[in-house]
């Protein structure tokens, strides 16, 4: 999967992947980063999130990593999916520029559907680049106990995105610094808010 | 947010705030202060409670945060929060000198309501002042995401605001120690058990 | 509350307390202990449980303490009362002296009731005790919003109870340690298994 | 229960266990192993999995552990298990030796059935070798209450399974090195992926 390099913290790769015909699908949970204020006390500084990757399918079992497009789910996104019950259907839209001169260039959708009757989900991921004039369009249908896994590690993921598990933990400088030197590569890729 | 100042051990401040027209609201769990008993154990010397922060909006995208009321939910409080049904709707009294010789000077009342055809919920907190004649009224819709949201984080915090995720650490001297100087400001300015 | 003498190991005592009109009662967890094997592994010594104690009321907002009884839920039990929906209704019959010489000299019954009208729920334990014909009984009365906390707190504590939080924590070897000195006075006083 | 031996690092034995008439179950987390890359950060290399051991009884409150069954339920599996309603039924084929020579040699299918009217759940294993013309049958049936302490077990463990609850544990290293010396033989049991 992704193995970002130049950081020189270690960081801990564990992906929940689901592999379908046409595309596969990855849920991977991204801490929050902490500052240290004049106080000498922390605040969270950028928000965690999960971070879903999509790649396409190029054959029978075989993946192009390369052509993967990546969708950031914030805090409130989360409480959106882990609140789906089988005959809810969800759809978040992102534009990774947001708020800068590029806003618009890109447009990400992510819809999320329960088929009652196929007993899963269709979960869709649409890119539209204005600027190369190009769309990727992924899905991944899911079964049931797929989605399961999905809500209930998000649903341990949320309060760690939030950064509420550091508060009771008293290494909060180590914790801090730590966090500073996350990839930027990796949060860079795709962030709406 | 809140910054405050002359506590000697670090604090994480990890609020989730939503950001609606007339007002703002976050969500912000404070943890229990422990004691040494004589017996060298330890006891929950100051339990812990879920902290919501109000403050209003003074134009666009702009909030006062010296205008905010706080509203701090118990445990069993936070008990009937997370119970909430989208049928549901709950109100709590605060009195924050209760007991005290200002008791019923100023009055708190919050309501949490369901709105099930606008797929969310209204929160109101209104602070009746006798002493100064004022009122202060906010009102945030949520949305059921957002509801959601609280709800994991609170479940989350619960145990935790209890005094329970303790229990399991042996490094209770050093814990003790670390919450025994928690800013008493914060915790002080709104409280009625 | 109780607090046992000559335990060389800290505690923490954090019980969930809920004081009604002719009793009180406290939800406490307590963990297992742990025993070091000749291969050098760990297992479950004695298993963890959730301690309830009762203790009546002997006047306004007075409660007896060296009247209390306790009763202490297995996993299992506290399986039954986490699944329990506001229409079900639990009991539970313990022989503390189960399998021994004196088996049925006492014989303790709780029961856990829905009263959907009364938003709330009764819990109830009756101690006989044949010996000194004696019969203790306890009334509780719980709102909704507590017996959740209930449920939250016990959900929680339940991998905790088991064992089961230990099983990513490498200090092993200190952790038994701590738990083989645990106070023998505080879990002898119940067990029914 | 199982002890295996030959492992220089210390682990815990914390298996929920239940001893029905013609057999006893134990549920058993197995956390993931991580392998340090090139790069310095760490991912998964072996998946978690619930560890599910049959054994039969062979009289009264006896049972003969050397005719173990074990099954391994995969994080998606585990998923299918937790979403179970009280109408609801699963069942799960596994090949220990799929895409090996011996593929088709030993068949296992484990189903769970719920049964209302029992209140209760009736959990079955099927081992079929062909190479030893022997077909090993167990039936367990457990209550309601048993089966929600399994499910609230294994919604804990999940994503501890996963590997997610390393995310925020800054030890890599040390756990890297921990994990990467658990004991193969109990791993190799059964595995179908």
């Amino acid at each position: 999967l992704f193995f970002p390099v130049g950081n020189p913290e270690p960081r801990l790769f564990a992906p929940y992947s689901i592999y379908k015909g046409k595309a596969a699908i990855s849920v991977n949970p991204i801490l929050p980063t902490f500052t240290k204020m004049d106080s000498g006390h922390f605040r969270v500084d950028r928000k965690g999130c999960i971070l879903l990757t999509f790649w396409p399918a190029i054959g029978e079992h075989k993946y192009d990593w390369a052509k993967k497009q990546v969708f950031a789910l914030s805090a409130t996104e989360v409480g959106s999916l882990i609140s789906m019950s089988s005959k809810d259907s969800s759809e978040f839209f992102h534009d990774p520029s947001m708020k800068s001169s590029n806003a618009g260039q890109v447009r990400k959708s992510l819809s999320i559907k329960a088929v009652p009757d196929a007993n899963g989900y269709f979960i869709n991921l649409n890119v539209v680049n204005n600027l190369t004039k190009t769309t990727d369009r992924f899905v991944v249908p899911v079964t049931t106990a797929e989605f399961v896994v999905m809500k209930t590690a998000c649903s341990f993921a949320l309060p760690h995105i939030m950064g509420w598990h550091r508060l009771t933990n008293p290494q909060l400088e180590e914790g801090a610094k730590k966090s500073s030197k996350i990839d930027p590569q990796l949060l860079d890729l795709e962030w709406d808010k």
